[in-house]
């Protein structure tokens, strides 16, 4: 019932995820209320980002060079690699600032109910980081569902036989309630008990 | 932290309305998966609509072309027109197609507040259509909120110099319960009663 070009405009609006009709045509009507060069600069920002941005030859983590600044920086420690299932997760571990060497980007997790075996991840390059000798840990930090406890066995497996491999710990979240925690992340609490630091 | 196109994108992301941080960098990241060709598409679509849709001339409801689609459409009854306040509303009503009529769009609503006033709304090109001996009836479409009781009571007052004015019921929703209703809508809802029909 709009013009072509808005609901053209509102059917590309939904093809994004969660994006719905109404969204959709909100999104599109203030569109056309913005200055042209605004409207502009996001239609260069998508075909730009879509053209530059690619994966660091490295670590797979998304990159407009071939190697990513992570990878570049010489400060940052290369004896150690964290393990990740996507480049969000990298972000996700870069904001605590508590993280100070590589990483290794898989791109997904194994799934063989969606075929994803270990042949679509980004593997066969982690390995040959690990097995250069300069590595002294791996730190798997994928989170703890069925597919990722999967890819953190398998993948974990296979390093051990070049390196020490580690992963982060499970347990109760920093404010989490004892009370509403599920069995599982309590019973996993339990068993990644520590010795009170005095 | 991420590569410089990719932070652009997810920042133009957050500039839509209703678009936070995290949703921008879902949808960039949605972005980098897809193909180039659909993309494009995206982009394209933005500058597309942006560049070719303007206001009808006549009722100044969103159109690609000078004259909008309702408007030059002679099977539609043309002594009849329904004031609303942006093209939302205009596809709202189409959708329930129960209007044969045209339309007037006035692209807002008068609110001293946000400093507009009458002048800043398609009042005097409505005056114009209302004022040419052809229309019979106008029907005054406009949510009732303050701003909408105010624009609906001074653009009704001016066009009753020329035709017959109307405007929509107020009440209850269809399947809404009177015991939830707010007092002023069963208010509206009794002054607004009517011989039952038999």
């Amino acid at each position: 019932m709009y013009t072509r070009p808005l609901a053209n405009l509102i059917e590309q609006f939904q093809r994004l995820p969660g994006i719905g009709a109404k969204t959709a045509q909100r999104l599109a009507l203030h569109i056309l209320k913005r200055p042209e060069a605004e409207v502009e600069a996001l239609a260069t920002a998508l075909t730009a980002a879509k053209q530059k941005v690619g994966m660091c030859q490295v670590c797979g983590h998304l990159s407009a060079e071939p190697v990513c600044e992570i990878c570049s920086d010489d400060r940052r420690d290369d004896t150690t690699i964290c393990v990740i299932a996507d480049s969000r997760d990298l972000i996700a571990l870069e904001k605590t600032r508590e993280y100070k060497g590589k990483y290794h980007v898989l791109g997904g997790l194994i799934s063989p109910m969606d075929g994803i075996g270990p042949d679509q991840l980004n593997i066969q390059s982690l390995l040959r980081r690990a097995s250069s000798g300069k590595i002294d840990e791996v730190i798997m930090a994928i989170s703890p569902s069925v597919e990722g406890e999967t890819t953190t066995l398998y993948v974990g497996g296979l390093l051990k036989n070049f390196t020490r491999v580690t992963r982060i710990a499970f347990g109760i979240p920093m404010g989490g309630d004892l009370e509403y925690a599920d069995e599982i992340t309590l019973a996993k609490a339990i068993e990644g008990r520590r010795e009170l630091e005095s």
